[in-house]
C-alpha cells in the first residue's frame, strides 16, 4: 500500500488540481470520488475517470491517506454458509478467540451458499472498514475474492479451497477421511456402498466425492457402479430428500454422507421408510459436529479439528495484517474417524 | 435526529469558529472531535469538550451531516451470546430474511455473555457505519444499550428483556414455559422436583427461575425447599457440572433445566451416574432448539417461536429505521410444550 501523499514538501507531486483538470471536473468531485464513504454521491463513470487519472498522475488525496491511517478498524468479517450447521460455530469461535488476543473483533456474517449475496456482502464489509475476511463460505465460482482483492482487504479461506487461489487456506484432508470412511465400512462387510454428495461448486462436496471414488478404487470396489446423489445443500431437510431418491434406486447397504447435516435428513428418512441406522442400513458422516455424539444412534464420522481450522485461520490472517501479505499458504489439517453406532456389519438380505 | 446544518442563509446559527472558540481549540480539531472517523486523533477530553459546547450552541458540522447522510450502510448488527448455542442461529436466519428482503445485510458478533466485549462490539459496530442492532447478547447489566442511546443506532432487544428499557423487544412468556414443564411433571406424579437455572443477569435464566418457583408454589409444592444450582453459562460443561452439585444434593425425581444447552450436560452427568434420563430421572429442557428430536431420548423441552422471534425483532427495527423511533414495544410470544421420551412417572425408591 502506497504511504505517498500529497504535502508541501514534495512540490513535484500532482495536486487535486491537476487531477480535477486532467478529469475535467471540479476538485470537490474528486475528492468525492476517491472517498469510499462518498463515492455514491458521483456517477460511476465519473468516479471511474477520477480514480484512472489520479492513479495515472500518482495523486492520493490526504483525506484518503487519513482514512486510510485511521482504515483500522480492528475488524474482522467472517462469512460462513449456513450459521444454522453446528460444524461452524467451533470454528468461528476458536478464531474469534484467538483474533480477540490481538484485539480484533469479528463480525459474521451468512451467505446461503449464495455467491452473489456473499459478493454484497464481501462489498459492504469492505467498504465499512474491516481489516481482514475469513471466508468459510467460498464457492467454486465466487467473486468474494476478486472483490477482497479490489479492496486490498487480507483473505483467508477456511474450510474452502479455491483452485488457482493464491489466499491463504485452510482445509483439511478430505480425501484421507474418505478414505478411513471406505476402509472401515469395508472391513465391516460392506460392498455396495452409496454416497450422498454435498452440493455443486463447495469445494468439500467436490473433494469428497473424489475421495469416496478414490476409496472405492483403491478396495477394488467399482466406483463408477455405485449409486450417488447430490444434496441441494448442506442441510437436514437436502438430506432428507436426497436420502429419498437413494432409497428409490436401492441396491446398497451403507450411505457415506458428504456431512454430518446432511446425516440428521438420512435418519428422517430411514426411520420414516422403518429401516433402522446401524441394523438395516449402516451411515457415516463427516466432520463430527457437535452433538452427533448425543443422536441416536450415535453417529460413526470424520471428525475435523475445528478449533484448531479457526485458530490457523486466525493466524494466517494476523500474519498477514501485521507483515503485510504473505498469505499463500495452505494448510492442510488430517481428519481421524470416530466409530460409534451408526455403522454395523450389512444385514443378510 | 436534528437537520440543523450551518449554511449562509442561516445567519443567526453559531459557526464553528464559534465552537473553536468557546471550546479553546482550533477549528480542524472541532472537525476532528465530531467525525467518528477522526476522533482518535483527539484527546477523550478535548472530544468530549468540543462534543459539550457544541451541543450547547447547536452546531453539527456540515461534514457529519454528510456523513450521518451517507451513514446509511443498509447493515445491521445481531450480537448473540454463543453461537455455538444452536438456539440462536434460528433466531438470526429468520432476522436476516426478513432484513435481507428490505434490502440489509446482518452481520453476527459473539459476545460470550460478557458486558466488556459487548461494549467494545457495539462501539466497533456503532462506529464502522451499521444502521440498526439487534441484541440477543444483552444482559441486566450490559452497557450496550447506553452506547446504542449514544450513538443514536436503532435498537432491539430479542430473546432478552432489560428491566426498564424503552427498547423494542422480543421475548416470550417464559413463566409460562415454566408452568406448562412443572405442571406436565406434577401430572407424572413428580413432587421433589429440581431446577437448574441459568447463568446470573441473563433474564430468560432469572424469568424461568421465577417462573418454576412460582409454579411449584401453584402446585403446592414448598418452593423454598426445592433444590436449585445456577450454572455458570448456557453451555453443556456447565450444564454436566451444574448437574453434578444437583446430584450430591439429591433429594429430587426431576430436573426442570433453564434451556436445552445444559441438558446435553445433564445428560453426560446422568450418564456418568448410571442413571437412565426418563426412567430414573425425569430432565425437560427449554427452547426446542434444533437436534434435541434426535437426541437420546428425545428431550421434552418448551417449544419457542425461534423463526417468528427473529422475523418480529427484524420488523421493530426496520419499523424504526424507517419511519425513526417507534420502537418501545414489547412482543411476547407464547411458548409451547413438547413432550418427548425424557420424562416419564417417577421410579419408585
Amino acid at each position: 500500500m502506497s504511504s505517498r501523499r500529497r504535502s508541501a514538501d514534495q512540490p513535484s507531486r500532482a495536486t487535486i488540481t491537476d487531477v480535477a483538470r486532467e478529469a475535467g471536473v471540479h476538485a470537490s468531485t474528486v475528492s468525492r470520488a476517491l472517498n469510499p464513504a462518498t463515492r455514491g454521491m458521483v456517477t460511476e463513470a465519473v468516479a471511474a475517470r477520477v480514480a484512472e487519472v489520479a492513479e495515472r498522475l500518482g495523486w492520493r488525496p490526504s483525506t484518503l491517506a487519513a482514512g486510510l491511517r485511521t482504515r483500522r478498524s480492528r475488524s474482522i468479517g467472517i462469512l460462513v454458509p449456513d450459521l444454522v450447521n453446528p460444524v461452524f460455530p467451533p470454528i468461528v469461535r476458536a478464531a474469534e478467540e484467538r483474533l480477540a488476543e490481538a484485539g480484533y473483533v469479528t463480525f459474521v456474517a451468512n451467505t446461503d451458499t449464495d455467491p452473489t449475496r456473499e459478493a454484497m456482502i464481501v462489498e459492504r464489509m469492505a467498504a465499512h472498514l474491516v481489516d481482514g475476511l475469513m471466508l468459510a463460505s467460498a464457492t467454486e465460482t465466487s467473486r468474494a475474492l476478486q472483490i477482497c482483492e479490489r479492496f486490498g482487504i487480507p483473505t483467508v479461506l477456511v474450510n474452502r479451497r479455491q483452485p488457482g487461489s493464491r489466499h491463504g487456506t485452510v482445509v483439511h484432508d478430505d480425501l484421507r477421511g474418505m478414505a478411513l470412511v471406505i476402509a472401515h465400512l469395508h472391513g465391516l462387510g460392506h460392498r455396495r456402498i452409496a454416497h450422498l454428495a454435498g452440493p455443486p461448486g463447495v469445494s468439500t462436496a467436490s473433494d469428497r466425492l473424489r475421495g469416496f471414488r478414490a476409496a472405492l478404487t483403491a478396495h477394488g470396489l467399482d466406483a463408477e457402479a455405485a449409486p450417488v446423489v447430490i444434496a441441494a445443500a448442506y442441510s437436514r431437510e437436502a438430506g432428507r430428500r436426497a436420502m429419498e431418491a437413494l432409497l428409490e434406486r436401492g441396491g446398497f447397504t451403507a450411505v457415506a454422507s458428504a456431512n454430518d447435516m446432511l446425516c440428521l435428513g438420512i435418519y428422517d428418512a430411514l426411520e420414516a421408510a422403518g429401516l433402522a441406522v446401524g441394523r438395516d442400513i449402516s451411515v457415516t458422516g463427516f466432520n463430527d459436529m457437535p452433538f452427533v455424539d448425543r443422536i441416536h444412534p450415535p453417529l460413526t464420522t470424520v471428525r475435523i479439528q475445528h478449533a484448531e481450522m479457526g485458530r490457523c485461520a486466525a493466524d494466517l490472517l494476523l500474519a498477514e495484517l501485521v507483515s503485510g501479505g504473505q498469505g499463500e499458504r495452505e494448510i492442510v489439517l488430517q481428519p481421524e474417524l470416530v466409530v460409534r453406532s451408526s455403522t454395523a456389519p450389512p444385514a443378510r438380505s
